[in-house]
């Protein structure tokens, strides 16, 4: 028997519309490239969001059509994300941290026609446009600072004006293709992942859902993750829901530019990946005092080092630890505490936010062990997480290699992480797949060693990757980014780490390094580390070696 | 071109696995008809919705079924709320407030075959039952407490022992039915609002984006409105939802029972409509306090009178002032203020709370004249409110005529309210169509007169309604509850509303009730009033009926 109740199609231009009548407070403020600090409302982005759907109806993008984006965040990246695919057409953001040859890659396994750029990648596009597909550009900024440029490009202003700024949407079906996002290229070629109104819709009610509460009414939020990864963590989409203001940080991302933007909009959350935190902390001691506002943090992307999260949590900002992928639109686990969990003492609250914290509503998730086994939710037993859901990949764009390996007989998503799962819910990541550590037959999880040494006074960053052994199979490596000058040894760390882990999980050796290499994400990339450590000797086969 | 993210089903199913994992605080706090405080947690609730759903499934209750309620807020309603739509049923709320000739109608019109009843109904259904359509009841409690009966009736407790606690729900369409209710029969025979699993689902999403951040991290909620009429505005499907403690009152409806079990549950949040805070806060006045924990109540219904609001604001508490109907739900407006208009002064504040708030996201509305023209939202022009969304219904249960009536030429769904909303979105109900008073063709909003009028110290409840006038086509009566001894005279009214309205808004006349007529969901029953005083003589017209 079917219900009786209206069927609409959940459309993301129902959130522009939503937005522009119900929250005429709320700001869009960019730091734009062109060195400004722009603001405009809601209304004014839906306006202008029309005039662009305008400009590229008549422009002849189609239904289906790919138009792409090159851009930091600000309100024209954010126009962009609502007017392409309320017509129908899909939003390809492209990452300009990932290698000129991906980037080239991605243009033409997506089919790119139209890109958006800002003013900052004009040079590199001039350099790549001859191995890119054949396609025109949009300048995104006004005539005054219109580039001299080889790229064949309009002016995005100019598309803009004149244009009307109303319009009723078309309807569509909502299981139609709004956005494409290729994934980090962490462990290999990105792969991409075609989003649907329905999946950012539903995405976007569950967000608002389980951080709404946090957040409070009409929360000043800071995306510091890009819209040109993972839209943002979906902010485009749960920003007009709930009525957020969104600062928007353009290119600036160091932690005294993103101090002084906290504090100058009043910032009460801020969006990104421990990286970034790891700056903004910096800059808070050393000025003494963190942004007035500032109560709230969403880290994902990577784990977030225990001492960083009790550097905030210390001068009450509540971190919010979560879990994503590009494959999860990417909202998969939060951290955000119980009532009870509040109340416990500094040290347990700092360990429960050491996990990923419990599934968003609408994703549901398995451990499963090498023979697709599920495993039991008891905070022990580990295996690769497999999620399922409406926000959740059925597969990747174009590649039916990748989706035959990363679906499972059960229609799951096998993500590539290893986790366990407490009894009530709680995820914790242990590794990913490929980052494991096998030591005669036992893993060692490098998440925890990496934890655990972070604490250490003198590290400011580090990475633990499995070097080959000829007796364990593998065994691990410790690099580390110093904070000083002050280089703790091996036997230093060991006796650091001896005390929550086990002798045969602790390091075999220490190495150093001035800058971690960085993934496309501002993740620690362990591809570059293996590869630069690839002929490093351990202490014990030294003596082998020189036999 | 389709997204490539996965298809799951929207399922009420969902919410309870949801919940019963990640929120293992929550608690359900019953006020059960035995009389004891019972408190279950999330899982338990869980564990004994699958027991029912396998007892159903052993009794023959297939997909499409009619499962009848006739039951007061407590943890077994909830359970079978959860229970028969999971498998496929279709849970069929009875308001026991309707007169017996209304339920048995509804009955009948549903087709019910089988009720669930709490011990309070036994004898009513024992009268009822030859009028009644065939079917089996199940008495709401456990063997030490069931009633001899004439009834061919089962023990709830005694279905549920020894039934499996765990199960993977079966997977339906989204647009499965899950529910009936029937309107309050405010304006005439109630028709039935068939809801699907998809409308509760967004229905429960829609309300946690816009009132969780008011309600905070998982709240402790009183639902006064009852489960038995529109699923108690959503709350058992948005309460897993957020992870809400649920405090039900069963059927002590009174203020002092609901103050005191505010008080010993620690209440942060209250739902119900106006007549119910009217007893509350006259208890809150004797008592000097309020309950300690309460912030929050969400009201609707019917209008708040603006004197109920300021008296609970006062005590900082924050009334959110909500529209809905069993059409939309029931949730379609709501009042939480914006950051900016929390910091006006507190007239103007209560100003705002008059109005019936912002639409929840998902609910489009216009406002059309009697030509179905859509009329500007600019605050002033009125009009019939019509509602377009997956939460309205598409039409009536099995009554064509109904439907014909309610749904317009482009689909959307007339609400027979009058209203205007302002520019940025905010609703103000003006009146019923049915209610508006037309003098010398102008129309008279009974609301705007009812509210002030309500805010005369004398004056503890009121309602206008519409004499015929042999002049003016209907002229204003104006019904008066008094609040102690003094009666209001007629001048003394007029001159009071005087200050707000123009001459020939004012009542004709006025009378005084000892006790108001009210409906099955404690709304003042005009239909009732018109009844009583259909031969009253408005006093000009006195003299013309003595000649
Ligand atoms: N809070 C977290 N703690 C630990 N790891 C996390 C966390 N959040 C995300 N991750 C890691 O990031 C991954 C998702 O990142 P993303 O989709 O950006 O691409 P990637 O996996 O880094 O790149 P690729 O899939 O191309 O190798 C997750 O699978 C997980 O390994
Ligand atoms: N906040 C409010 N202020 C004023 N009126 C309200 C409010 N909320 C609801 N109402 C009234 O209640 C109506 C919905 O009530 P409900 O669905 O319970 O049945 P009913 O309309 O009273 O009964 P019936 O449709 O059978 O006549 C709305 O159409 C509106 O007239
Ligand atoms: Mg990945
Ligand atoms: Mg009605």
């Amino acid at each position: 028997m079917d219900g009786l109740m209206m069927h609409r199609p959940l459309l993301q231009s129902g959130l522009l519309d939503f937005a522009a009548e119900s929250f005429p407070e709320a700001r869009i403020v960019s730091r734009r490239v062109e060195g400004d600090l722009h603001r405009q409302s809601w209304a004014q982005t839906r306006a202008r969001a029309v005039q662009l759907s305008f400009a590229l109806e008549g422009w002849g993008v189609a239904p289906g059509d790919r138009v792409a984006t090159l851009a930091w965040n600000g309100h024209r990246h954010l126009e962009i994300y609502h007017a392409v695919p309320s017509i129908g057409a899909v939003c390809h953001t492209i990452n300009p941290r990932l290698s000129a040859d991906q980037m080239v890659f991605i243009a033409h396994h997506a089919g790119d026609r139209l890109l958006f750029t800002d003013l900052s990648f004009v040079p590199l596009l001039e350099k790549l446009q001859d191995r890119l597909p054949p396609m025109r550009y949009v300048v995104m900024t006004d005539a005054a600072h219109m580039p001299q440029t080889t790229l064949d490009a309009l002016c995005y202003e100019d598309l803009l004006a004149g244009q009307p700024t109303d319009r009723v949407w078309p309807d569509l079906p909502e299981t139609t293709a709004s956005g494409l996002c290729y994934t980090s290229g962490t462990t290999g070629d990105p792969k991409g992942v075609l989003y649907s109104h329905r999946s950012n819709m539903l995405h976007a009610l569950a967000t608002a859902a389980v951080l709404g509460p946090d957040l409070g009414p009409q929360p000043r939020i800071l995306p510091v993750v890009p819209l040109f990864h993972v839209n943002a963590w979906g902010l485009p989409f749960t920003a007009p829901l709930i009525g957020a203001s969104l600062i928007m940080p353009g290119p600036a991302l160091d932690g005294a530019s993103l101090w002084d933007l906290c504090q100058a909009e009043g910032v009460e959350s801020a969006w990104g990946v421990p990286t970034i935190w790891q700056g903004l902390f910096a800059e808070i001691q050393s000025r003494g005092a963190k942004p007035a506002n500032l109560r709230h943090i969403v880290v994902g992307g990577s784990a977030m080092p225990r001492s960083l999260t009790e550097g905030f949590e210390r001068l009450g900002i509540d971190v919010n630890h979560a879990w994503g992928m590009t494959e999860t639109s990417p909202l998969g686990s939060q951290g955000s505490l119980t009532p009870a969990q509040r109340d416990l003492p500094f040290d347990r609250r700092m360990a429960l936010k050491q996990a990923q914290g419990r599934r968003v509503f609408g994703v549901e998730m398995k451990i499963v062990d090498d023979a697709g086994t599920r495993q039991p939710h008891d905070g022990q037993a580990m295996g690769e997480l497999f999620v399922r859901g409406n926000t959740v990949a059925a597969g990747y764009h174009d590649n039916a290699g990748a989706t035959a390996r990363a679906i499972d007989a059960d229609g799951w998503f096998g993500t590539g992480d290893i986790a366990s799962i407490s009894a009530d819910g709680i995820l914790t990541l242990r590794d990913r797949a490929k980052d494991l550590i096998k030591s005669g037959g036992e893993w060692i999880s490098s998440i925890d060693v990496e934890n655990l040494a972070v604490a250490h006074p003198d590290v400011a960053q580090c990475a633990v990757i499995a070097l080959p052994h000829p007796k364990w199979d593998e065994r691990p490596l410790l690099v580390i980014k110093p904070k000083g000058a002050a280089r703790p040894g091996l036997e230093e760390m060991r006796s650091h780490l001896g005390a929550h882990l086990a002798s045969w999980q602790l390091p075999d050796d220490v190495v150093y390094v001035d800058e971690m290499p960085l993934t496309a994400t501002g993740k620690i990339s362990k591809l570059t580390l293996r590869e630069q450590f690839r002929d490093h000797v351990l202490p014990d086969l030294r003596g082998q070696a020189a036999d």
